[in-house]
């Protein structure tokens, strides 16, 4: 952008771009946009607050809360014995969306990766097994997406856990999405359907 | 969304989902990010404060500023007989990109549009013609997209100058863009730069 931006405006597409999935040009959009509505400023402003100030990680799962115990890990309607291991919030947000879980979860700070130093202590695996321990989890569902990444901490995962006793360790089924046509499928996808094919 | 995500995420959401350019996906991903990293939000907070309390509108062209006459008319470098008509802020900034208008600009709100209920009052024709008559302004280059809205626009300010004496008015040339292909063309584009041929 040449000269003749105010400083604040660059600011703020600056602080906009930074965002993931907000590129430059969304972001003078939105701020033109923003500044013929003052009022969506101070609405954003003031909610931004609220989250900064009052969002928080849960003490038990590593989900978002508003409290130090998180509402999904205080649902006493949920099944703790059943856990199920997702990499992120975004990936529980998911797995909630389908409203066909009822047990809980343990979010993962990400997934195994030695060039950004993310060991299993990083991620928290080490307080995923003293968590499976304490709460005699007696199911394990790994919902770690099929990355080469994600491959190697479900790994390492199921490895951990052999130290505990009882509890059985168990991945989503892996097969071809709702929907989607056989020919915009990998080979691997494929592969993986048909090895493991139900009767009808 | 579903339960469990708390109020104040929601409508931290809502409120980036409302801007142009980002969607709920964006928005949900990049909430999520900036919890990871709140000092993101702080700063994305304090620019947008600066921005709604700093940033008004010029008194004379319209333009975004940060008192009541932006840089641009103040700027005495600048030829105030050559005045360059845009229909907003963002247009401006791409004509400056370019580097090669040297005089000043008049900025409408947006275009005449009946359903909008926009009329010349409403997008500021009245005061360019009263601009153009008190700088004794020579050429009025009108820089307006060939939409629809914009084609109405353009006749009806180049109608509402021939009252001002004096006054050429012109707009940009129409014609094939540096660097895209023929084929991608649409049949209005070709005619036009064909038509306007120039002699090598």
């Amino acid at each position: 952008m040449k000269n003749n931006i105010p400083a604040e405006l660059t600011k703020s597409i600056n602080a906009l771009a930074k965002l993931p999935g907000v590129g430059r040009v969304s972001a003078k959009r939105a701020v033109l946009h923003m500044l013929q509505d003052k009022s969506l400023i101070a609405n954003l402003v003031e909610n931004l607050t609220a989250l900064e100030q009052n969002i928080t990680t849960c003490q038990v799962c590593g989900n978002i809360a508003t409290s130090e115990i998180c509402d999904i890990c205080q649902d006493e309607q949920r099944d703790s014995k059943l856990l199920c291991v997702v990499e992120g919030v975004s990936q529980l947000w998911a797995m909630e969306s389908a409203e066909s879980f009822g047990g809980k979860y343990f979010v993962l700070n990400g997934l195994l990766n030695a060039l950004e130093g993310k060991g299993p202590d990083e991620i928290g695996i080490t307080k995923l097994i003293n968590l499976v321990q304490q709460n005699k989890v007696e199911e394990v569902i790994l919902a770690i997406s099929a990355s080469v990444d994600g491959q190697t901490t479900t790994h390492v995962i199921a490895e951990s856990l052999q130290t505990c006793d009882n509890v059985q360790v168990t991945s989503l089924a892996k097969g071809i999405p709702v929907g989607a046509g056989l020919d915009y499928m990998d080979s691997g996808t494929l592969f993986l359907a048909l090895k493991n094919r139900n009767s009808l």
